[in-house]
């Protein structure tokens, strides 16, 4: 993609972001009880890049329509993608997310419990808002999403306690608790505008490959990254002794010596702020800063394959820019 | 109804929930990850009286269906209500219920969010298998449902810290944790079948109105019944200072000191075991025990009348059972 494409649509990004920003902004602020509605409202403004809205919109332009046929299952995957948020925050006790207290820190577990079973089920009534045809498959696919994120989920925290995962285990994981969301994004955004099959499987191949891209270049960026806005650190995974596709990649890939050293990582979960440096050596040692790499090049380049069956159009511009765009991304 | 007839009709519904029960333990014993479909399975395997799956199954065979056209459905649903169980249980921390451990005291928090959540959408994924025609009027349904429930769970916890609620904002909390789950059903049901609007609404309002007549009951029953086969304790609701129908109508109705003495209920968060029969003879005293009573008929009455609009079947009588025998049960 040319350098001038690059920009224009970078700038018919940011200023649709705006528009979603807006509308986001006003939901459920005059909805009953407040209980429970000021806790939506203060969990979806969370910003972000909003890329699982944007893969409806721009699939759904890909297939002729316009970004207001589909503005409610935008909204609905944004919804749906800050109930797993939510949930998840509490099951990882994590204290913030954006810079911001995460739900149950802000209020309480129940609290953010119950906010996200409601987000679940807005975002059900937000997607029906756009469903016309085939009512059916739309919500077969959507309901399936949930699914995989679950089963997604629940794969993570096994792993957390397991001394080894293989990497097909890892890409499994990913793939249900990550791409398996923006493979249904973009099926849902064709299957709205009543694409063809083919259509719909290359851009739910694309949506998933995409995802997959996404997933390893977030742990790639976890060591060689910049600090982003929120002042998260580099390093963060290993400190927090997460098996992410470089670890798990180091482990298969290290000597005797070097797996030990692992292992007790493993066993410590997680290791010190001043060993991060002696880590990110080792990763570079063993080449998996390399292997990352090539995995984020190789699925995005399937990604963006996918998108050769279908017609060209503003809206297969956007996705190919979408994944340039998030190949480049630095935080 | 005629005794023969309530005999009949009993033995219709104790076959079925045989079944019902046998088709429940098979689910989801082959499903991976097991760390997520085994809590699932448990969940489930919970017996009970499934209301719910009976209120699809009858609503649907008094619109001219077999129980197989929505056998699904019905599943559908229970899975919904284990759903919003499992989260209640631990927003509520409660260790038992039906005489098992509650998921999350088997387990742990995390993974009873998680299986509530995989639930959830297993319960869409139970309901689609049976949807024909009108998926975005059925899933509409369905999703208000879990909308309902979510919106009374928060005003339920929101009552607990109130110093009062009146006997109105009560009826809307019911409504939304009970009633409306039950009007869900019978709508779904009929829905399922195609049946007309007029049909539906008919349905709907008899399931709604039974609900509230069992909540009511439910309240009652805690004073009035016998102690459950799991053995839990006549009075559990004053003890563990629940705002109940009985207990707010009786602050409705309380004079000036009886009102002190409810005051420090609410403070105190419930009363010790030995001071329960003194609190059932100020009830008595109140006349709130033949409140409740007129309530649930009142309610009951409703739910019946609703079934005139309906043709005369065997499912209408089953529907009528049903109201009759709940009516009249002690646990």
């Amino acid at each position: 993609m040319k350098d001038q494409a690059f920009v224009k649509y970078r700038k018919v990004y940011l200023s649709e972001l705006k528009s979603f920003e807006n509308v986001i902004s006003k939901l459920f602020i005059n909805d009953e009880p407040r209980s429970l509605y000021e806790p939506c409202s203060y969990t979806i403004q969370s910003g972000g890049k909003r890329i699982r809205p944007f893969l409806v919109l721009f699939s759904a332009k890909a297939m002729g329509g316009k970004f207001s046929d589909v503005y409610n299952a935008a909204i609905a995957v944004e919804l749906l993608h800050n109930f797993t948020l939510v949930h998840d925050d509490i099951m990882d006790n994590s204290s913030k997310r954006r810079g911001r207290a995460t739900l149950h820190k802000k209020y309480d577990n129940n609290v953010a419990i119950l906010t996200g079973d409601n987000l679940n089920a807005l975002a059900y009534e937000y997607l029906l808002k756009d469903v016309k045809n085939n009512a059916k498959g739309i919500l077969s696919t959507f309901t399936q999403g949930i699914i995989e994120v679950c089963e997604g989920q629940s794969l993570d925290k096994e792993f957390e306690s397991r001394r080894t995962v293989s990497i097909t285990e890892y890409k499994t994981m990913i793939y249900k608790k990550t791409a398996a969301l923006a493979e249904m994004c973009c099926s849902v955004g064709a299957q709205l505008m009543n694409a063809n099959v083919k259509h719909v499987k290359a851009l739910a191949n694309y949506g998933k490959n995409l995802g997959m891209a996404f997933q390893i270049q977030d742990d790639l960026l976890d060591i060689i990254g910049k600090e982003n806005e929120f002042g998260k650190k580099i390093g963060s995974d290993l400190i927090e002794g997460k098996k992410t596709y470089l670890f798990l990649r180091a482990l298969e890939k290290a000597n005797k010596d070097e797996k030990k050293l692992f292992y007790i990582v493993i066993k410590n979960k997680g290791i010190q702020q001043n060993e991060v440096e002696r880590f990110k050596r080792l990763y570079e040692k063993l080449g998996v800063i390399e292997d990352a790499k090539k995995e984020i090049v190789h699925y995005t380049n399937i990604a963006l394959k996918n998108l050769s069956a279908l017609p060209d159009n503003e809206g297969k511009n956007m996705l190919v820019w979408l994944a340039n765009s998030l190949i480049n991304r630095t935080t």
